[in-house]
C-alpha cells in the first residue's frame, strides 16, 4: 500500500502512532466518515467553519419562518463528544499540500495520512456573482436567516409604502430555481402571504402578494418523474404561484429579474438555481470537474493521483456502477461518507479498494400544506400521503431528540393554528444588499 | 381640555375624525398602552423599529444558548391582528416636532392628539461609549445573539489556542454589572462551562473556565434585601463565580478590564452595568433628566409643558405618591403604558388626570439551575422554591401559547438532559469588534 507507506512517514510529525484521517466538511458527508471510523484505530480531525451540523432538508422553513434555526441544527462537538477518536476544530481550510499530504487551516496546519474533502457546494449564479447581493442563496444558516429578513421585511415596507407601485414592488416575489429548494420557498412563501399574515397588516392585503417561481428548464423538479413535475406545477398554481417554464434569468438587480421574453419587477428574489463547489477545492489540483466546479473522482471515492485523498458528498461527481449520475441529495452524501471511512479502512488494512455503489432510497419535496411528492423505485405518491411520508422522513433522519420534539411541536402549531413561531426579523448581515430604498430602519 | 382642543386642530390634516393616538415603541409600556386602548373610539398607530416584542426577562438564556430568538419574541401585528382600532408600523423614530404634534419618522411624518413615548433604554456605558466594541450590552434580540457568539467562539478558539496563555484568555469571561442581568448572566455562563461543555472538547477542560462578576458597589443584587445579596454572592461563589464588589471598571480594551484595584485579562467581555434612555429622546426638549438621560417626568406620567406627550416604561424617571422610585421592571412599564392610556381617555372624556400609583409586584432574580431569589412586600424566598417560583413567573408573563411551550421544553430539556438546545454561532453582526486575533474562520 504505498499511499499508507508514504505517508505514515510524514505523519511521524504527529505524536499519536495512529493513522491520522482529516474530514474537511461537518455536513453529511463528514459526519457520516467520522461517525463510521468510531470504533477503529485512528485519530480523527474533524473541521468544520461552522459550529454545527446543518440539516440543509429543512433550511427552507427557517427562511420562511418556520423554524427556528436552532431546531436544524446540531453542535458538532457535541455530536461527538462520545467520540473519543474524534477532535472537532471549528477553524477554515486555506489550501493544501497534496504531495507532503497536509492541510493548512487559518490556525495551524494539519499533516493527515488519509484526508476526506467534504466540503459541499454553495449556490452557483452562473458566473453572474454580483447577482448574489440582490439575491441571496440558501446553503446556510445565516443565509437562511438573511432570506427571512427579507421576506418578512418586504411585507413591512409594503405596508409602509407611499404609493401602489412601490406596494406592488413589496408585495412581489421571485424565486428562481425550479428543483426542490425553490418549489418549497414558492410554496412556502405563498402560504405565509395567503394565510399566515391575512389579518395582521392594515394597508395592504397581504393575499395579493405575488410569488414567482423561475424555471429555466421545461418543467419543475426535473430530477422527479413527469407525472410529478405536472402535479407541482398545478398544486403551485393553484396556491397562486405564477410559474414560469422555459425562462431563463438573463439578469438580476435590485428591482427585479429579466427573463428571456419578460422582465418582473420585485423587491424580493432568492436564488435556488444553481450549485457551485466550494472555492476552497480549486487548490486540490489538476482534477477533471464539471461545470459547477465538481470534482470527477474515481469509483472508489478517490481523486486522480493521491491514493490518500477521499472526496464525498455534493463535491464528489461520478455515475455509479449503472452509469447513473449520484444526485446531491443527503443520503447520497451520507453513503459516500460512509464509503470513504471503509476504504480507509480497508486501505490500512492493506484491502484493495472497492468502488461506490450508490443506493437509491428515492426523493420527495413538499410543496405545501397537505402536498408533497415522493418516488421510490418506480413507486410515486403525491398529496397528502406524500406530505405525510415527508413529515415523517425529516423527523426521524434530523438530528437529536430534542430539535425533533422542537420540529414536530412547530409543525403541529402551524397545522393547527395557521401561524408561524419564528417570524422575527433579525438584523442585516455583513456584505448584503439591502434591496431598493433600503432605509436605517430595518 | 386644552390640550385635546388644541390638537383637534392639527389632526385635522388626518382623515380619521377619531383621536389619532400614536405609540412609539412596542415594549412592554407600548404593548400595555396599545391594550388598554382596544375598545375605545381613538386611532392607534404604534411604531417600533423591530417587528416584534421582546420578552427581555429571558433574554439572557438566548444570550447564553438556553433559548432561541423566536422562543421570546412575538410579532407585533401578530399582537395586534385582531384589535382594528391599532395600526402596527416597523419604523424609527428621527425626531418630534411638539408645538404642532408631529413626530418624524424615517418613512413619514404623523400628526397625533396624543403621543406615548414608550422607547426604553439602550446599554449604558457611563460616557466610555468605545468600550461597547469590546462588552457589548443585552438589550436586543441581536445583541443576545451577539453574546451568544462570542461566549461559543471563546470555547472555540480555547480548543485552538497555540499556548497556555490563549486558552486561559478565551476561558476567561467577565461580566460587569451585579444586578439581575448580570448575575443571570455570569450564573449561566458557569453553568455552561462546568456542565454542558464539559465532555464536548479535546485539549481544554472548560470545567477550568473562570468567570469573573464585577460590581462596583458594595453587594450584588442592590434593588434586593441585603439577606438576598448575600445568598446571591455565595451561591454564585459556590458555582465557582468570582464575584468581586466595591471594584468599578476603569477601563475595557480587546484583551480585558482594568478594575480600581487589580486587571482581568479577558476575551470575553459581557456588559450588564447601565442603561442609557434612547437617544431620540434627546429631542423631547427641555425636559429634567436624571443622569442616565431618562426623563422626569409629572406625577401622571406627562411630560412638563405639553399636555399631550406621555412617556411610560424605562425611559419614564418618577417616584410614586410614597416617595419611591419605580423601577425599571416590566410590571412597572406594563402598569405605567396603562395608566398612559387611561389619562388619555380621561383626557378625551374631559376628565381631570389622575398619578400613577405603582403597585410593587416583587422582584426575583435567578442564578442559576435550582437557584433564585424572590421577594414580594416583606417576604423573600430564597433557593429552590424561588427557582420554581421564577419559572412559573416568566412562563404565565411570556406572551403566546406557542412561545410558552417551546420555553417550557427548552427548560424541561436541559434540566434533565444538562444540555442546552440553542449552541449555535451564527455570523458577526456589523459594526461589532471581533476582540483579539480575530480570524476569517468564525
Amino acid at each position: 500500500m504505498p499511499a499508507l507507506h508514504l505517508n505514515k512517514q510524514v505523519s511521524s510529525k504527529d505524536s499519536s502512532s495512529l493513522p491520522h484521517v482529516v474530514i474537511l466538511g461537518g455536513g453529511f458527508a463528514g459526519l457520516a466518515a467520522g461517525k463510521a471510523l468510531a470504533k477503529y484505530p485512528v485519530k480523527i480531525t474533524l473541521i468544520d467553519k461552522e459550529n454545527h451540523h446543518l440539516f440543509q432538508p429543512l433550511l427552507y422553513q427557517v427562511a420562511t419562518a418556520g423554524l427556528s434555526a436552532a431546531d436544524i441544527a446540531q453542535p458538532l462537538r457535541h455530536i461527538f463528544s462520545g467520540q473519543s477518536n474524534l477532535t472537532t476544530l471549528m477553524d477554515e481550510v486555506i489550501d493544501f499540500d497534496l504531495n507532503t499530504s497536509k492541510v493548512n487551516l487559518v490556525t495551524q496546519s494539519l499533516y493527515y495520512d488519509y484526508l476526506v474533502v467534504a466540503l459541499g457546494v454553495t449556490t452557483g449564479y452562473f458566473g453572474n456573482q454580483s447577482w448574489i447581493r440582490f439575491a441571496p442563496g440558501l446553503k446556510t444558516l445565516d443565509e437562511a436567516t438573511e432570506l427571512r429578513r427579507r421576506v418578512l421585511t418586504a411585507f413591512e415596507r409594503a405596508e409602509l409604502a407611499k404609493d401602489s407601485g412601490e406596494t406592488s414592488l413589496w408585495l412581489t416575489f421571485v424565486v428562481v430555481g425550479g428543483g426542490p429548494t425553490g418549489v418549497e420557498l414558492a410554496g412556502a412563501i405563498a402560504e405565509l402571504a395567503q394565510h399566515v399574515m391575512a389579518k395582521d397588516f392594515r394597508h395592504i392585503d397581504s393575499t395579493k402578494a405575488q410569488v414567482h417561481l423561475i424555471e429555466a428548464g421545461p418543467r419543475l423538479l426535473s430530477a422527479f418523474p413527469k407525472s410529478q413535475s405536472t402535479y407541482a406545477y398545478k398544486r403551485l398554481s393553484k396556491m397562486g404561484v405564477k410559474v414560469h417554464l422555459n425562462e431563463p434569468v438573463t439578469n438580476v438587480s435590485a428591482d427585479g429579474v429579466t427573463l428571456s421574453q419578460s422582465s418582473i419587477s420585485s423587491g424580493t428574489i432568492l436564488w435556488a438555481a444553481g450549485v457551485e463547489a466550494n472555492s476552497v477545492a480549486n487548490n486540490l489540483g489538476d482534477i477533471p470537474r464539471d461545470r459547477a466546479g465538481r470534482l470527477e473522482v474515481n469509483p472508489d471515492l478517490r481523486i486522480p493521483n493521491f491514493e490518500n485523498v477521499f472526496v464525498a458528498g455534493d463535491l464528489a461527481k461520478l455515475s455509479d456502477h449503472k452509469g447513473k449520475q449520484v444526485p446531491c441529495l443527503a443520503p447520497a452524501a451520507t453513503q459516500m461518507g460512509r464509503h470513504a471511512a471503509k476504504q480507509i479502512i480497508r486501505d490500512i488494512a492493506g484491502r484493495s479498494l472497492q468502488p461506490f455503489i450508490y443506493f437509491d432510497k428515492g426523493n420527495m419535496a413538499t410543496i405545501g400544506r397537505s402536498s408533497a411528492v415522493a418516488n421510490f423505485r418506480n413507486i410515486t405518491i403525491n398529496g397528502y400521503f406524500a406530505w405525510l411520508a415527508w413529515l415523517a422522513v425529516h423527523l426521524v433522519f434530523l438530528m437529536g431528540m430534542r430539535n425533533r420534539i422542537s420540529v414536530f411541536l412547530n409543525w403541529a402549531w402551524s397545522y393547527l393554528a395557521w401561524r408561524q413561531g419564528a417570524r422575527i426579523i433579525t438584523k442585516k448581515l455583513i456584505g448584503r444588499s439591502d434591496g431598493p430604498s433600503a432605509t436605517s430602519s430595518n
